[in-house]
């Protein structure tokens, strides 16, 4: 399986940004990519108040043009995230995912809402604008079952431990970390997933740009099962691409067989709690 | 709260093991510590033959020694763990805890046994001679609710998740990583770790020493609630002293509220599986 992540810009115009990630969808088919993933808000600029103004439903306008990218270029679309209208005028952080065919197969809706306030860091609030979505997120491919997640879900290790368990092999993790956040806790956290489930886990993120009110830590990156990073962007524009060794999935998990050793009490007494 | 944690080396003699750790303790209640934790097997080498014949009962001579160090220094004592002769004749590799009295107040068998393969690196089975332990393990104190896990534990987030929702404010990690595992795993481990649960974890490990049939990775380990290595030995005998800084863990829960954010459909969603 080869994956691409597309570290890209994020301007004010939506459809520009539909654009500009079609164009790169169309140049990695071309490479032989199989799977495609996107930024966390990759066709809105990443601040609460604008949330409102680019949502829309599923199936709306932008929602089509991914499905037919996915489509035409015949590719595994895991469409970064993008503001969702949804019932009763809720609005969510939510990644769509779409087949060869631009056939939904899955949709996850950001668990956990980003609300931090660092002293002398950064300051943000999701909850003003957002709900936060509540099911676990797994789609399948030819090359086994992968999960989603977006950004903060990224350190509750309880996500991860959930779709490990139900088979995922790869989890993709559409993020846009900060210059304080970014720097103390990116590759640690995408480190110690990776390590704690054994699987690969892939994070994209913005480009950094220098006039937006975000300050994106780009990075866009891969990990492997021995908690390794097999690569990592650095913050500007560009692309990560990398052919997926399942056996070094398989080998870790043989040597040192952490799923097999899994205490059942410990799982099942969270039914007390 | 001063802790240290005692990197010592182990020999064959396990009385002589025990007045070595007896002789730091001392020293350690004259420098004002109020807990110390000595590394895992701090009694007896760290290979599977000899824990059978290493064992004893709860309550038998190395534990009364451990309970009276305890009493007589006046500080809590994680003892790092030792063979423990159980019902039926199992075995297990235990630490008992012990307060200021003497009196013990905790009791961890390891709930996950080190059975490792590495291709090129490290084999052992723990399995061959131990049991597994089934329970979390959690001890009070003046200073808040503290846990207890045995190295190979460490891997598994769900125990960490536990313990952080009862209550536990630090981890304390009796642990014996080696050549293989030490340098890939040992220092993601416990800021990871660290970070998720918004917790101090403290690693204490015997002392590297070259005649030993196990290579001890050593490097004893205090981490921060923000994912920070706060302090660091490096493979030789020493010890590790540091005042904890409650109002870190404090700041950093504030400022990043992960429990009062947690998904509890997520964690609920455990009794379906």
């Amino acid at each position: 399986m080869k994956v691409a992540a597309i570290q890209m810009n994020v301007g004010q115009d939506k459809i520009e940004n539909v654009i500009n990630a079609g164009m790169y969808i169309k140049d990695m088919a071309r490479l032989g990519v199989d799977l495609v993933v996107l930024p966390e808000m990759f066709c809105c600029p990443y601040q609460t108040e604008l949330f409102p103004l680019y949502a829309e439903k599923e199936g709306g306008v932008v929602w089509q043009i991914l499905s037919s990218l996915a489509k035409q270029y015949g590719i595994y679309l895991v469409a970064g995230s993008m503001p969702e209208l949804g019932e009763e005028n809720r609005i969510y952080n939510t990644s769509f995912i779409f087949d060869r065919e631009g056939k939904q197969i899955g949709k996850h809706r950001k668990n956990h809402l980003f609300d931090i306030n660092v002293t002398g860091g950064q300051y943000f609030k999701e909850s003003d604008t957002l709900c936060a979505g509540e099911d676990l997120t797994l789609f399948e491919t030819e090359f086994g079952t992968m999960g989603v997640c977006i950004c903060f879900d990224i350190r509750f290790p309880e996500m991860f431990h959930e779709m490990t368990k139900q088979g995922a092999k790869m989890v993709f993790v559409p993020a846009a970390f900060n210059m304080t956040t970014g720097p103390a806790h990116w590759e640690l956290l995408f480190r110690a997933r990776a390590l704690d489930g054994q699987i690969f886990v892939m994070g994209c993120a913005p480009a950094r740009q220098e006039t937006a009110g975000y300050q994106s830590f780009g990075h866009s990156i891969l990990t492997d099962p021995w908690g390794r990073v097999v690569k990592q962007l650095e913050e500007k524009e560009g692309v990560l691409i990398e052919q997926i060794e399942w056996e070094v999935e398989h080998k870790v998990r043989q040597e040192i067989p952490l799923l097999r050793n899994k205490n059942n009490k410990m799982i099942t007494s969270n039914l007390l709690n």
